[in-house]
Parts: structure tokens; C-alpha cells; sequence
């Protein structure tokens, strides 16, 4: 592990000697509804320009700011670009995990960008978790079963290992 | 949705006039892995009393007290107790989502208390993401695909809706 | 001024023995334009259900929240509520502060609560500026004559001194 | 408007192709007085080497510094040069807003600096707001009807497009 | 250690069953100089009202207030007051701890309170080193031998265990 | 002192002009303890695998990020390594200040890196302190005489004025 020294203290690795390069990283994950109420009423704030989708859209990218105070070993980076994607699914879906009754879902996709000496794979998950828990704190009122799965990375560019997609 | 107003304007819900009570929240999530090496090698650190489990207890420490400054809408709350607890799991257990080859995983509990206005769900919550994004960030660089599932409050105390339980 | 000592020093005055009783604080500011671009794009993004308007309120409403790191003598305050409200201007109204050439404004409220020990004027000024450099941001590439005005409080309810409206 | 994409979501704007050029911006802003205590206990307080002008200052360079905590879709940004002026004007002056009784005024001028792919216009305005708070902070007490207006950029250096002054 | 539960983890220990009673600790520290250069320089910037040591007690005032994000374990509370006091030393005095040539020094008081569930030492240790840290910052490029001892609570008032003094 | 311009006023002084070249700094403190009772529980605690050092290693390591918003005229850095290492010490040792009675000590060190415009010190030290406080808090129940002293900078290499060692 990396981010342990051989005596096996946690350090924030050196970056110090690696060059300036553009990277990329996407991560996704999704909220899931245990009964029908949020999706409907989400529908019908969207459909009166309600705020429910800009908030998390928002909260997920000042999350993506604020990794480096959430993530103890994560370098202080300057994020070049942050663009977060809520994708409201109503029916069923290859996203979801488990066999449970379907009552839709929301998909958020965080893309992060930095030019850099490290990757920004951690910025790109801590923006989908922001935007993720902003979507259960508005609807934990009338779902008390909501919940986020399948956090994870699926793209990944620059740096020496290059792309690697999901 | 009571984070909107009746024109839809997202804000921070009155809690003025609501009295302080004790209350409690304990949420849960699961870090799972993709291929044995994460968990070997945290095996390994543990075994020579490395950081790496305490990293992500104190990340989820501190993410409860970040909880107001990542999800927007949510107050500033006085917390009185922050506990993380961290299950490695090593053989099929029951907390894995999907069929996939079982790699181990590691099961984060947050236990959150506050005398307040409000609850502390999202405090739970936040407090489990952070710990999860800690493991994820130590095993990134020998996991490509470890992915945080399952998050979720399981536990809900205190305030006029009385005692929830999943 | 109670921000200082006898001998000049700036101190975070005591309340240590003030009741704990609610309080409330309205500000206002105005976003004022200098061309016609920003309102026509503002309203074609909101006819799109765009983020515009929803980006300002949350930076409003989390301002508030930063308060205390912001101000360096205010005290910490657990709000019990915060909410912004914008105006949009069209045409010729009160609120203009110069002889301008009119196109438009944005005029943002934000009402902020507690039940502690001091007032939450800053707090309620801090969302309002929050809330309108958040437009500038948003506005400052059509408009380099973009400007804010006329910050102040409105409002002022409880604590020892009662009620006081401008 | 830039911030928002086609489908009118807000992004952090992609700036990872732009080249660090150097970077200033200067704003500006007025605390104005509603009566003449404020003016004179300042006087008096610096007289006594009091920290009254000295909070301000450190205020608005720190506001600064919060920018990317303040504004949703601003980049975060290593700010390499910081500087905020009070002038105390004293008598009638060129930047009252409106034709009100003059009980002086706080003229607050920040400058700030980067080496950088984006401008700092957004911080110079954050650092003018941040030390017009904290003045509005300490004269609160003995001036309800204190406010702050004129605040916008006067000067932008750098970048594609080069240098624009009011 | 109570910051340890019995399996060893770090928590943020529970207080939600201890009443709230008023609380004030005191702490003290010490910058001690290595050469007679930053003391003149302190000495006529304060002559000409420079901001010297205005900004060594804002930083501790702030510094108080960012506890709970720098101390991990440390809760979040209310403060209600935070003084800090620089006294400058400029002969010798019983305050220096090793043999040294004496240079003069600073010495930070702050007095931290609040009216909660938990002691405020730490609030009132970290409001000094966030003030020595300041003096440090501003004389350093004058003095590279520059140092800050004997840290500690020299007060420490309410709670259960009642008043203690050094 | 750079930090204040001709006029006394505190400025984040311009580091636009200088080039970026890589820069380390380390610097050191001492936590030493008044009674045997803390470096007993903290050596149990270590052969139990508690969280013990680990919490302090990593409020060290968050504390460097951290710099700009504690001290008020640093600039924002990007930090691209942050080591912190705990020694110890069981018996007499020559770290100690003062001819006090002898019950142990833990010495912090604390390395920096950054490739940038300016050093990286103030971070080292705020590293430090943020350890050091860390222990302090763990062990003030036990302890009330517990103190931090002999902070400083130790190494600086890099920039305009090469290597300096103390």
C-alpha cells in the first residue's frame, strides 16, 4: 500500500519528481428509492423548475473541492474542470444491484479534470458521493430506505499507466 | 420534498421552534474489493500495527464534523459523539450485493450523536462515505475496481418520529 | 466599538452569559447589470430549467454556514434556518442606486435564524453576498460592468434589543 | 452563459487546455456610514493603534483564500499575490451611491494575483466583500443602517483577453 | 486514555448525557527570537500602527474556531469567547526555557469559553499556536532560528472536575 | 518583515515573479509529559494496535493542507508530500527544555514538499503542531500538565536562499 512508509505510517506520497500532465477521471453511482414517493415528487419539482436536481448537482461539485479536507492522504490539487450528470431512471435498469422491487433510481456520473502530478480519481468519487448524499438528504424525509451502491470508478487518463476504463 | 419551498426554492428547513432532544443515528456501508491483494495487504500493515485502518476511522471521524459544508441544505450541528467501526469481512458474508467472485470487503459503521433540533442521519452517512473514500484511496493502486455499496442509515433515534430501525 | 478591547485589541466578544433565546436576521443586496445579455440569458436558461437562480440560492444558503470562517470576530452559531430568495428585475425599479442606464437586476433576500446567545446579521449579510457574487460569477463573462449594491440588514428580531426594521 | 452546459446544468468550467499565463484583478467596494459613530470611534481606535483597520484587511485576504469554498463553480486557484487598501473618506467624495445625508465611508480596494489558466476577478471581489463584512462586523452595533455597495472589478490583466479597466 | 475504546479505535468520546455548564480555559505559549532583528522590526512597525501584531491575534481568534478541523477527536462547540493577549518581552524574563542568548520574546495568552458539554483547552491551545504560528510566519524571513515553547493550559474553569490552575 | 508594506499594512506578499522549483522543509516539537501516566497508556495502547500515534500522524499530515486558513498570510500551496514521524522517547533524552523531572517525551517531525513559488515551512510547522496538539488532546485527561515545546524549523532546501540546517 503505497500510502504507507515501509514502518507502515500513513504519509501523503511524494509526488514531488513526477511531471505536469492532464488527467481524467470519472466515477459514478446511484441512489436507490425504497418506494415510489421521492421519484415522483423530484418529477413534479422538475417539472415546476424546482432546485432538487441543482443542489446535489452543485453539492457534487464542491465536494469534488473539498477532497483534500475529507481524504487524509489526498494531495491539495487544482481541478481544472468539474462536470456532475444526475440520470433520473424510472424503470428498470442494468444499475441495479440487487433483486429488490424497483422504484427507480438516479445515476450520478462526476467527470474531474486537473493538469497535474497525480490523478484525480478521488475527486471524481467524492464529488458522486456529494452529490449522491445530497439527493438522500432531501429525500430521507419520505424515504427512510434510500440508499447509494455501486460507487466507483470507470475511467481514468493520464499519468504514466495511461487510460484504463471500467 | 421539505427542502423546497412551495415555489420550489431549495433552503434550510426551520428547525427554530423544534426542542432539543437526544438523538442518534447509525448508518453502514460496504467497501468491497476486486481482487485479494487490498485485503492482504491491509492484513499485512495491520499486523505491524500500521496506520491503515485507523486513516479511514479518523476520516470518518472528521467527515461528521464536514457534514455542513458537503450537503448543502443540512445544519450545523453540535455533535456530541462520533464512533467508526470498521468489519473486515474475508468470506462470503451476507452484505455483498452482487453475484461476483468474492475478494473480501470491509463493512463501515458509523455511530453519530448530538443533543439537538435536528437528526443526525446525514452526519451518519457522511461519516461512512468519508471512512470508505479513506479505503478506497489506500487501495486504489492495487484495486482498480473497488467500488462503496450499500450505504444507508440502519438506525434512527431520538426526535418526534421516535425510533427507526431498518 | 465591543469588537475591541480597552486597549484596541479585536476579541470575540463574550456572551457567555446571554440567554439562549431566537433570534432572526433579513439582508438584501442587489446585483445590478450593465448591459442587456445577462437577464436574457437568465431567462432563457431558467425557460430551461437551468441551474442559474439554483446555483445562488445554495451558494447563499452555505455562505451563511461560512460565516464564522469568513469573519474573523463572529462567533460560531448553530442556525436553526436559512433562506434566500432572488428577485429578478426587469424593468426600472426602487431598488437602482445610481442614474444608471437600466438593464436589470437581481435583488437577493436571505433570512437567517437561531436560538442562541448573539444575533445573526453577519450571517444573514454573509448569505446575501454569497448569493450575489455567485451571480457574478455566473454573469461576469457577459457582463464586465456587473456590480453589487445596497448590502444591508432589514431585519433584526430578538435578543436584548428587540425588533428592529429599517 | 458559460457555467451552465447545453442542457443548462451548472459545471466547473473545463479550463485544462487554457496556459498558466499571470493574472490580476483589482476590486472594489464602500462600507457607507448611516451615522457619524462609526467614523469616529475608528479614528479614535486607530489613534490607540487598535486592530480595527488591521481585521479588515486580514479579512479580505483570507475571503480571498475562500473563494472556491464560497462560489459553486469557481476553480481553485494558488493565488500568489494578495493585497487589500482601506481608505477612510472622510468628507463628501465620489463614491457615494445615492444623495443621503454623508457620514463617511470605507472605500475597500483588493488586488489579487495569480499564475494561472482563469482570472481572479472572482477573488478580488470575494476579498472586498470578506473586509467589507468584517467592517460591517465591528460598526454594527453603533450604525444599523451601515451598508455596502459598489462592488465590482475595475481592473482585469491576463489571459486571452488581455487587460480591461472600467 | 478515553479517546480509545476498549478495542483500542479512536472516537470522538460521547458527552451527551453531560449537562451544559459554562466553561473558560486558558493557555499560554511562547515565540522566543534567535537574533535582535525581528523585535526591532516589531517594535517600529508597531510604532507606525503596522499591522504586526494585529495579525498574530486574528490568526488566534480564527485559530480557535478551526479546532474541530484540525484536532480530530476534538468536538465542535459553541464558543463564546475567545481574548488573545501578546506580550511582548524584550529583557530577560522567567519565561525563556533553555540557556540561550536572550533576544527578546513574545508570549501569546489566549482565554477561550464556552457554555456546553465538553472543556475548551484545546480550543485555547490551538487559538496560541495559530498566533505564535503568525508571528513565526511574519519574522521568519529575519530569523530562521525562531521557535515557539512551553505550550500549555495555565487555567482550566467548569465541568465536573471544577476549576484547575497551573 | 516582508509581510507588511511600507504603509504597516499585512499583505500576502507577491510571489507571481519567482519561478517554481521543488522545495522541502522539516520541521520539529516536542510533547513532553508531566506525569509517567500518558507514555505508559500510549505504549499499551500501541501493543494493543490502538489508534494512538496513528490519530496524531494523521492530524499532522491534514494539518499541513490546512496552512492557509490558519495563518492569515500564507499563500495556498500545492502540497506534493507531507511526512510525519513520532519518536518516542522513554528516558532522558536531549530534546528536553528545562531540568524537569523526566517522564518522556514524544518529538514530532514533520517533512514538505512542494514544487513552487514559495517555501514550504509554514507548513512543516503547522504539521507539527497539529500532531503535537493531537497528543495533547488524547492525553490531557491523564495529564494536565502536558506541554508542547521547542518548535522550529530544522531544514529548508530549495528556492532563491539554497539549503539552510539548522
Amino acid at each position: 500500500l503505497p500510502h504507507l512508509t515501509a514502518s507502515g505510517a500513513a504519509h501523503m506520497v511524494s509526488v514531488s519528481a513526477k511531471p505536469h500532465t492532464p488527467r481524467t477521471a470519472i466515477a459514478t453511482g446511484t441512489v436507490r428509492f425504497s418506494n415510489p414517493t421521492p421519484l415522483s415528487l423530484i418529477h413534479s419539482a422538475s417539472n415546476k423548475k424546482g432546485d432538487v436536481l441543482s443542489v446535489s448537482r452543485i453539492a457534487g461539485i464542491m465536494a469534488a473541492k473539498h477532497t483534500p479536507s475529507l481524504i487524509p492522504l489526498c494531495h491539495p490539487i487544482a481541478l481544472t474542470h468539474v462536470g456532475v450528470t444526475l440520470h433520473v431512471l424510472t424503470s428498470t435498469s442494468p444499475v441495479e444491484e440487487k433483486p429488490m422491487k424497483d422504484f427507480g433510481a438516479i445515476v450520478v456520473e462526476s467527470k474531474v479534470q486537473c493538469v497535474g502530478q497525480t490523478g484525480v480519481e478521488m475527486e471524481a468519487l467524492t464529488s458522486v458521493v456529494g452529490a449522491a448524499l445530497s439527493v438522500v438528504d432531501m429525500c430521507k424525509a419520505v424515504d427512510k430506505g434510500i440508499s447509494i451502491g455501486d460507487v466507483r470508478v470507470v475511467l481514468k487518463e493520464g499519468g504514466r499507466s495511461g487510460t484504463w476504463r471500467e
